[in-house]
């Protein structure tokens, strides 16, 4: 049985959630999108193979977040010898684009091209993913600058959920948090002039669940 | 390269968090504790792996949730020929004792015995799986009895989570989310006397996220 690590790169460009893909050109499925990834070497875990592929598709340094997505074993899911896949979730921030190979772009996902194997199925699961982390988690900073406007973090929050999230309603969950700060710098008004938007930061760029039971942790972090 | 499906199987016993072990009788690791699963058949995918090995350990009709966990892929996480494995969490309701085998006990997670391979590591990535959700999922129904009191549901958080929650605290954190609805019944009142304790039960025994995003979600479902 062989073993391969794929990854699901998103990332929100001109207002879409889009992911890495690249063309085969060769068969099985020749012509068809795949995710970046491939065998897993005799000598590295998933997360250091994973890392190792992305690095030939894509400059790592530019991924804010990697993780464990879900492995797909469908005993039929590659033609021929049994592959079983461990799928990532890779997440790149908004204001950055990095160089990709000639065989590589970027896809919307809600509207991919024909994807080879069952490599459809694990974007969608990544979209699951990014979208249950967005409620909660602080994983916004792997999807935004590193500063940003309300305004800014609300048409990625919208891209991302697929539907249209209410700026107001989107500071007062995040802040309720505490993962939101502000960094006391405006940008200027727009032409129809107010007040200058304020910019905002992440309070962390490390995953963490926002746990509301977490108030009740002892100090020492010692929980048995 | 083989591949194998674990299991961290964790259920509230006596208030304390405990998970379903095996005693090895075979080198290597004899007598060492070990995680239920096996060998993954040619013909399953991982899901329907792990439910038909947990079957031999334990009634999963008992099981009320089971979840992919995480793949452990260290090339030297077990003695010879190289084994990927993709661990699962599952849990038991605090009313039930499965019937296990003669080699097949409960042990408390914060006092382990000395346990196989890398099991030791799947143990504790189940107890963190399993805390971080209790604060952004309705996963508390898997570990309840169908019906319970506050107070009996405030033990098995606090078992779970390692430290004391309050109950008030918590039934407020559940209300808000809308995943607890009272059954209108009571159970009597302590030696103590007062007012007999309300009945609730979980509002879906389904796992769902709790979405503070979700009340912009087109009533469709349909979010592209």
């Amino acid at each position: 049985m062989g073993h391969e690590v794929l990854a699901g790169v998103l990332q929100i460009r001109d207002g879409r959630l889009q992911v890495l893909l690249w063309q085969r050109a060769r068969e099985p499925h020749l012509h068809r999108w795949s995710l970046p990834g491939g065998r897993l070497a005799a000598t590295e875990d998933v997360e250091t193979s994973i890392r190792r592929q992305l690095a030939e598709k894509v400059d790592v340094h530019k991924l804010t977040h990697v993780e464990q997505l879900a492995v797909f074993s469908d005993p039929d899911r590659v033609p021929g010898h049994r592959v079983v896949a461990t799928a990532f979730l890779g997440l790149v921030p908004s204001d950055t684009d990095p160089e990709v190979p000639a065989d590589t772009r970027w896809h919307a996902v809600d509207e991919l091209p024909e994807t080879a194997f069952d490599h459809h199925r694990i974007v969608l699961a990544a979209r699951e993913r990014l979208r249950a982390k967005l409620s909660y988690t602080n994983i916004g900073f792997a999807l935004a600058p590193a500063e940003f406007t309300i305004s800014e973090l609300r048409r990625l929050y919208s891209a991302a959920l697929g539907y249209q999230v209410a700026a107001t309603n989107l500071q007062r969950v995040l802040a309720r948090r505490g993962v939101l700060q502000p960094t006391g710098r405006t940008v200027p008004a727009g032409p129809a002039g107010g007040r200058p938007p304020a910019l905002f930061r992440f309070t962390s760029r490390d995953l963490q669940v926002t746990d509301p039971f977490a108030v009740f942790r002892p100090p020492s972090g010692s929980v048995g």
